[in-house]
């Protein structure tokens, strides 16, 4: 585990990106609603949005980072072969959190396989990796879990 | 989730309330440590300050806070007929820990149902509600895991 | 912990219910998926599925569980001034399930005011209860995650 | 981590031991139940028991075990410069509980070091062990989490 | 979730693989155990079992299975520009395990990533497939974390 | 849970240490990498780390503290009958980090006698104890996840 003990706490965001392949059908059902575990993919932006969270425990030498946000977004693209899945992570702490924006995607994207398993037996994740990270001095007033005034 | 990665750290407490009725009869019980599985207030004031800190976990999305405080208490009113239970949380950070307080009191709530359930059948959990919450500026020096001096 | 490694592994099935009294008015946003941090019901319902799986984790002397089933579904009453939640649990397994569909309501009903909590101060939970349990010995040939043939 | 998948599924019971080291007068506030954080060992019984349920998240490459029972006892011999813990597991399955019974006794240790160190600066925990294991081809009709009639 | 009460137990297997885009360098890092954060590959190893196990925490509709096995190996293809991931988890259970595996793979894939980030900004994670699945009639006499004699 | 809502972020520091005694031959598969269930010391080093991060949730009465450095070391004495741990661990934070150093150790110690238990019966864990803690005001700009400039 580095020791970011006496780095300086930065406004930190990092943007991940990842896909599933799936089958033209299998997205019908999806926009339809009717794949029969649920919504798949408020389902699984939350299973995203949770594993976030819990990076820290997954990943054995990321720090626990209390996030002040997470947020994961899908697109569908003309082909209508995939979906890509978005996910945005922020804190103001001492280290990025690239690691939870990519678990956020690659936990989203599980959840996705796991409601059209049933359905799609060719679904295939890839393309997961970051797409942008940027840190800032947090403006004077401003807070975070881990910033004061 | 709610981006609070730009909201000042104020310390902020949050106080919940709940009960849970039961037979009087299971209320001497309980008073006399005559419950089989074990001293129930005790336990129930545990596993509401162990839920308290995994709140980020239980609710999808509530930011993951380190509480610098929680405490859970327990009144009987004349009647005698439920236990009220009281929870507190705090810590100093962008947002509000209600949930914190709120997870609290239903955790212990079903922790004396749970010890309880052998010779109560007619249990009801109920009530539970936050009664009051305040923010304020941190005084300079005073610290939390979220605030320098 | 009640010891039960010599009972017998019995399909088991519990029944829990809960409300949530709110304002009308929340529950027209609710309903018309207005609320800013999305979907509720939804967000209720995986809530409570996944608190079901992780009772014994939160019940200091619940038993883990591996369950072979849980639902949450939320009914209207005509009032409209409340959501009714309740919650089925199953398993083949020496113990019960009564913890497991409660903590779903429970964690459904906390849901269901983390994301209404912006919109309405006056939110009460409450009627958090048993309401149905069964057992029976599994037909030769089921299985459970418990259960062999 | 070992491959348990075609091995029977037996019942196990595993037996192991600990002390922890203290001051007399650290024992006598731990009796008289002074302590300012609470109840000593009825904390530390609990969480003994509730690590026991969560040793295959803990201990990397343990079996996760829906164990049905553990237990954990405290007694001090007549020298009082000592607290000895006991923590029984138990389980039908086709591995063992040693790791269970280990990782209550060693956090109940490590939760009674946590309560009394800001009276006693020299607690020393130690003595941790396996004292007893068995297995036994359980009965016909009786169950437990792993096992049918 | 989907209601497995009454489904056979029988006994599970599944494959899934992934792999991880690098710089040939990164990995002759890797392979010369030069990695700062410590040994690249085991770390991965154990990530990707130990989250396995908690795979039914972390996909929100999976059922919560205790494994009987999982193991994650890792291969180089001669062209040296990934590292090319295989997960195998087993159960004998009413339903199948691969979440398990898939999980196992992309959070083994994410840990690599994690480690080798200091040095390499272009890895990407990908073709993370399932690639077998098997069940069978558990046989007499064997067991596992579900299965009776 | 002691309320540190109004104590001073300070930069915290605890080293912790213990032991595992074992037999010099279990030592020689442990150096020569012979154990069945992989590198040892490398999986108890994670294990502590990571045990680490999760002291809040383990020990009842301790904060949940988002920790900015563990790390887990072992010696072997000339005697070669035991294996010594030492975890450090730190924070900026208004509480300090004992427990999280000593559940490092201990958790450390449990996986050392995981992976040997199938070659030596006889191993014991003991010395666990705090062997330095320290405090200071952090400097002027270095942060921590609980510290801002």
């Amino acid at each position: 585990m580095v020791d970011v003990s006496h780095k300086p706490a930065l406004f930190r965001e990092a943007v991940a990106a990842g896909e599933i392949r799936l089958a033209p059908a299998t997205l019908d059902l999806i926009e339809a609603n009717q794949i029969a575990k649920g919504n798949v993919l408020a389902t699984a932006r939350l299973a995203g949005i949770m594993a976030a969270k819990r990076t820290g425990e997954l990943i054995p030498l990321c720090h626990p980072l209390p996030i002040t946000h997470c947020e994961v977004n899908f697109t569908v693209p003309a082909g209508r072969e995939r979906i890509e899945i978005t996910a945005t992570a922020r804190i103001t702490a001492p280290t990025g959190v690239e690691m939870e924006a990519l678990t956020a995607v690659s936990i989203a994207a599980l959840t996705i396989y796991d409601m059209c398993k049933a359905v799609d037996k060719g679904m295939v994740i890839g393309a997961v990796r970051l797409v942008a990270k940027r840190k800032s001095v947090p403006a004077a007033g401003e807070g975070s879990m881990s910033k004061a005034q």
